[in-house]
């Protein structure tokens, strides 16, 4: 019972309730602390992401499965970024008794994020809260990660998926409206973890996933990297009906912006995983940090027609 | 500046104020998550442990420095209890805005207990947030762990330390004492990492980190043996003036129960480490789980005087 455990306050049904709920899909439950291993030869990869009410969402916004799904998932997603696959999560839950009645169903969702990934659940911790907060731990392990740092000029860049349904949703939601068609791309973003280790083992360098907007997550490669990024707004692949200005500032898309030296198969990757991979630019050597978007990008208040940081 | 993220909010300064405390204690940061390397033969060990302001303690109990270090030192603990090796820490801060000017006092709290057992900070995420709370995920590396289900009839039981230290300062702060002597035993618990590993190495076999009280835990390792455990009052060491009802009901000391089919060796683990090692009990072929205090102890509310589950 322990490694999943509790503060004060006995909440131990509460334990037994998430326990029953993942099944099989927590492990190493039953002492201080899970013991697992790490394939040999492979690097252990770690990240930690908390999702809090009224912060990262608001209540009214998602279902409980999908705020527990959510939280796990988008964590998951660092570990895409990298290009490691996962060897489990921790979850601790932070729970007003006005959630506890809905403790239930935000367990299945964050089992089926698990699942989806097929991993485990490897420890966690319950602890009474003012607001729900869902903080995760993810575990992974790869031979040789994807970073930020190592885009070189001349490198052709590339993004997974269609951008900007992320935003879409999120903006419906905030008026009201719970049922667009964006809406999962909000409340059930898919960490592309398979994708990642196919992009890293057919020649990607450096990778990030999209979670502050497409703009402004190739501005942390190329400041990490000393180099500048040229994106053409024409090639960016927008959600249906979003306009391009709004789709390269989607926050939390979950979607990966990788460099390469060598030209990817598009192709080969969309039928693989039935999501597209399109070359968006090219890493230039400019000044270091920028990122300039050409193309049929009217100048817009942020400037992104110009070189900015 | 990424894996040590924020939540939205713009807490930028704030995360730069952490980053800038804790200097070199945190590594790999940069990326989306951290890659850390795992000794060749070694198995990884995890857990996760929240400290929640009114729910853990109260603000008024501690210095945000000893809140801060007793957080991760709780947490460090859970690998002491494992024989582990730490290999890092990640550190999710929900800071609400009446606390954030003694956010950095917290950070150098968290620093000092990395640096107590010569660790490092792989991660970590800052929320806004009604509560002050710190959840803390702990990584460690161990060839044999210690676990909870290998104790054997005929095992002798020892236990570190000295025990009600804590429980004493507890309701000594409660009463609105912070000063007592007992202080340090709440506020600044030493994770018995060392002592842990050299128990290990001399043929311990079951362990269990107390802090759920000594009758509490020494049941836990009971219930997952199998096994019941005969611990004698009268050997049970206390701390200066705490009566033996007391001490071995009292939780969150920290200091570790271990089992060992071996007589260990209490002097030369008292002159190394300068804490006692003393054996309180044996194992026994009785019901399993239950756990039997003999001696001196009279009869009390709970029972203690038979075997209880």
């Amino acid at each position: 019972m322990s490694n999943v455990s509790l503060g004060p306050g006995a909440e131990f049904d509460a334990i037994r309730e998430l326990l029953a709920r993942w099944g099989p899909r927590a492990i190493g439950i039953g002492d201080d602390a899970a013991v697992v291993d790490v394939p040999r030869g492979d690097r252990l990869v770690v990240s930690v992401d908390a999702a809090v009410e009224d912060r990262h969402f608001k209540a009214q916004w998602l279902t409980p499965r999908e705020i527990g799904y959510r939280a796990i998932a988008s964590a998951l997603s660092d570990l895409a970024a990298m290009a490691a696959a996962p060897l489990g999560v921790l979850v601790a839950i932070g729970v007003p008794s006005s959630w506890r009645d809905r403790l239930s169903e935000i367990a299945d969702g964050i089992g089926e994020a698990v699942d989806t990934v097929r991993t485990h659940i490897l420890g966690g911790n319950l602890s009474d809260a003012g607001l729900l907060s869902i903080t995760t731990t993810v575990l992974g392990t790869v031979y040789a990660p994807l970073v930020r740092s190592v885009a070189r000029p001349g490198d052709r860049v590339y993004v997974t998926g269609r951008l900007g349904g992320a935003d879409a949703a999120l903006r419906r939601l905030e008026s009201g409206e719970t049922l667009s068609p964006f809406h999962a791309r909000f409340g059930r973003p898919v960490p592309r973890i398979d994708e990642a280790r196919w992009l890293s083992d057919r020649g990607a360098s450096a990778a990030i996933d999209i979670s502050d907007g497409l703009v402004a997550d190739a501005r942390h490669i190329a400041a990490a990297s000393g180099v500048a990024l040229e994106l053409d707004a024409d090639r960016v692949p927008c959600a249906s009906g979003v306009a391009v200005e709004l789709a390269i500032e989607s926050g939390e898309e979950y979607e990966l912006l990788v460099t390469s030296p060598r030209e990817l198969d598009t192709i080969a990757f969309e039928s693989r995983f039935r999501v597209g991979l399109t070359q968006i630019g090219r890493v230039v050597d400019a000044p270091a940090g920028a990122v300039r978007v050409l193309g049929a990008l009217v100048a817009n208040a942020r400037g992104h027609d110009h070189f900015s940081r």
